[in-house]
């Protein structure tokens, strides 16, 4: 049976726009969208969530690690489950859609199948992520990893900013952190983990095009780097006496922007730069910058980094300053598997949207579960420039409404005993 | 007459040398050279300067800032004055050199003139400047300004870290602000003014030469510049549509830095780099540079200046990125007189020290005298690589002792009466 779609349309994608401003009011700042893990704020949020998953005719459990799971049970119970969701956590001061899209959307076709007495051959589980910013506790994806069985338990002891650590903050929470282990899924228990997320940058809509395939969740490499050349007097020093930490900081910083430009999914960024306590007319000897290299293709990346630190010994070695270049986090790419890529491209011409592939440069829960099952992801347009973690996020509701219609037909085409000659 | 060189240099250096230290102990922190306007330690110094002139046989006068002048009679009472001197303030935690070694270097060498019994044709005065570095009341050159007349009464009004108003210190040290304009040299009266100055720089050390002669203090203009681009996620925006504030404040900098290398004595230096709230996964939206430019020549200076703001309107229209510069700080240089420059190099020759001539890109006393009076300067080279302002700042006693050898054969060989004719 199929239901009708241009009613559902109209009334899913109503859903679940009120639905992303109801649980907005669950937030730790008046006025601002601010949800860390285990606050008031967040439990409240989670219990939403488990009753809403419950109105769409699903059961509802929550792991160790406060995960919460809508089970839509399928006609063969025993079938590997096809697992969809995101976060329910948000930055400081963020936006509204951010993670919740993944969760609410789901949730409201979900809905609409149990309305229409819709069962699949398998079935579904949307999860509620818990935790993927890492805000509170300095350590993200701790909902998706727990389940991937990735979870560190070292990050327990990590503090918050009172000084409570996170197995307090789960004791407290009515969570028993000994049972994180048994949250991880049981390998070839998942078919396949989608997770459909706002976009979070502005490629979509500087094309116009309200839905996109992710073809892999970059991979990162971070660093800080200090710059150390000879302190002096801007008027006494002349040029070719100097030895400028921040010109050498400046002739760095272009040469990342250069080589990242030579290939489309490569970024290179220098966020943060510093001359402490420079002056005026003081030439500075001193620079801190931090430098983060993602791709969607982790070759890419290392040659790039690689070539990023042989111009850096250039420059220094022209310039005679000091650097040193330290490596602070590295994360390979988590590719997309292409059946099921396949699997969105053919919903969406289905649907009759124009097919987009793009990798993703933030990082998501389906990162991590890609440790356990294979993954793609839908990217729904942002508007605003395509900014996010900021209270300036956007999302239009029809592009809502066009992500649902795909994602059921992606669901209802989706065949999960037929994955695992496919996995890669 | 003349008096016996080779004894004297030895005795003239090793007397300055230890009042240099003598005079280190007046300060206001223990361990550090710290000597501001009208403290304790100032006014200690002052007063120890004042005896030193008197043993050295000149008459003392302390005028309404606090300025210390020792006035050596000639034999023509009324032939314009040889002036001379610098300043004893300091820096916070400077060195001892700075300022003072050109006030106790003619102190040494006058009172081994008054020791023989010599008198010029001409009186010389000895000023002990009571503020150059504008540190306790954020008002550079009060004493010099003084002299000049170009003292602002305004400045009166400043405060101190203490809110203490320069008008009241002043009181409070029996200095008496009414008095100020009756400080002011008349137009006529002074012949010339010679400084001699360590270097603050790593020119003559570099050139393993002992003294140099100053051409002119640079003229400077100051700028704070502002770049606004877009901010967003270092993973989700491609190198393409960036708007990063950072990278446009990166091609700025080496534009000046490529532009300021073309002639030799230009200096430009972006002293102050800051991203406000940077972030390594966020590209900068946000950029704070100053810029400091300095030229011994005013037109390269201003042509420069010109080359930088059309180069940053490039910039800023190739990267659509906003940009304001705006100018915090103009001074003219000053050109040191042609005579009086040649005076040194004769002095410097019938010494047999090479002449090697440069500007100074520091400001000087020597920058307000010549609001009414011909200047010029000796520089005498600094140790460790030519810093200064600094606790590490040093000069050799062999290279003070020629310095006086040059003063002596200088002020020996001065026409104070032929200098109307010369004058520029």
């Amino acid at each position: 049976m199929s239901i009708n779609f241009n009613q559902a349309k109209s009334a899913i994608a109503t859903e679940i726009m009120e639905r992303l401003h109801l649980l907005a009011q669950h937030t730790e700042q008046d006025g601002m969208m601010t949800r860390t893990y285990l606050t008031p704020a967040h439990r409240g949020a989670a219990g939403q969530i488990a009753a809403w998953m419950r109105d769409a005719g699903m059961s509802v459990r929550r792991d160790a690690v406060g995960n919460v799971i809508g089970r839509y049970e399928g006609t063969n119970e025993k079938a590997p489950v096809l697992m969809t969701g995101s976060h329910f956590d948000t930055v400081r001061n963020g936006g509204i859609y951010d993670g919740l899209l993944g969760i609410l959307l789901p949730i409201s076709c979900i809905a609409s199948w149990h309305q229409a007495g819709k069962r699949f051959p398998f079935p579904i589980e949307v999860v509620a992520f818990s935790e993927e910013e890492g805000v509170r506790f300095k350590a993200p994806m701790l909902g998706s990893r727990a389940i991937a069985g990735t979870f560190e338990q070292r990050v327990l002891k990590h503090t918050d900013d009172q000084g409570l650590t996170m197995l307090d903050a789960m004791k407290a929470a009515d969570l028993d952190p000994s049972q994180i282990p048994a949250a991880a899924a049981a390998r070839g228990s998942i078919a396949a983990f989608v997770e459909i997320h706002i976009e979070q940058g502005p490629v979509l809509l500087n094309e116009e095009l309200p839905l996109g395939v992710v073809t892999a969740i970059a991979g990162a490499t971070r660093y800080m780097l200090e710059f150390k050349g000879v302190a002096g007097h801007a008027g006494t020093v002349p040029m070719t006496m100097r030895h400028d930490a921040a010109m050498a900081a400046a002739e760095f910083a272009l040469y990342v922007e250069q080589r990242c430009s030579r290939i489309p999914n490569l970024v290179g960024t220098i966020g943060q730069w510093n001359v402490p306590n420079g002056a005026t007319n003081v030439i500075p000897g001193h620079v801190v910058l931090s430098l983060d290299v993602r791709a969607g293709d982790d070759a890419e990346r290392l040659a790039a980094t690689t070539d990023i630190t042989a111009e850096l010994e250039r420059i220094c070695v022209q310039r005679d300053v000091r650097s040193t270049m330290k490596k602070t986090y590295e994360t390979s790419s988590a590719v997309c598997a292409d059946w099921l890529q396949q699997g969105w491209h053919a919903a969406l011409e289905r649907i009759g949207c124009e097919v987009r592939s793009l990798p993703s440069g933030a990082g998501h829960d389906a990162m991590a579960i890609a440790a356990i099952a294979p993954i793609a992801m839908l990217f729904v347009r942002c508007g605003n420039g395509g900014i996010s973690h900021n209270p300036l996020e956007t999302m239009e509701m029809q592009d809502a409404a066009l992500a649902a219609d795909v994602f059921m037909d992606f669901v209802e085409h989706f065949d999960a005993l037929s994955t695992s000659s496919k996995t890669e």
